[in-house]
């Protein structure tokens, strides 16, 4: 469950703008908050077993827009591959821009991710 | 108008998988083969306005997935930091291994892009 926990919210970092209000909303009290489906139905007045099919309606979507743009598999390469960067990082004059430049580009990675 | 079909082109390149297979191919056949509405039109058998409708409402999407999803901003970010990157990579046994990881880097942007 934890691991699924981990992938959904990763998953819900790249791709909520893409949901709705509401798949926002139940999704960020069920994976964000901790929420058990009994508590999300009663704050939003629905029933338990709405509240369960729109999640799962929304975990299938995250995952059918990850198989088809793949933004989380290629974040995790990326910040892999500017880990390796780092380390070749000469300590000379060109240091400082250098890991400046790293940085920003990292800093470009967490800019969707909320 | 041929900004329009720059944009256009680089837009469907990033977000093409999450259209529809008609979407996909009228906007192939506008944009990328040049063919007229009247061509498309006569291919498909359907009618003139249905083609223009098609293509202007996918356009809006692809526009709209840009706005929430920033991909292409993002890519020309990417490959401008990438290039200040080389110019720094220093002339030592760190080279090839530099060279080589931004190259990685580089072939990691192009892969979502037909």
């Amino acid at each position: 469950m934890l691991e699924k926990t981990v992938r959904m919210n990763s998953l819900f970092d790249f791709y909520q703008p893409l949901l709705t209000n509401k798949q926002r909303l139940y999704l960020e009290r069920y994976y964000l908050d901790d929420f058990s489906l009994g508590e999300i139905s009663e704050e939003f007045n629905v029933s338990r077993q709405a509240v369960y099919d729109n999640i799962r309606r929304t975990e299938a979507m995250l995952e059918e827009y990850e198989k088809k743009l793949g933004l989380y598999k290629k974040y995790q390469e990326r910040l892999a591959l500017f880990e390796q960067l780092k380390t070749l990082v000469p300590d000379d004059n060109r240091k400082t821009q250098l890991l400046e430049l790293i940085d920003t580009l990292e800093k470009l990675e967490e800019e969707g991710v909320s």
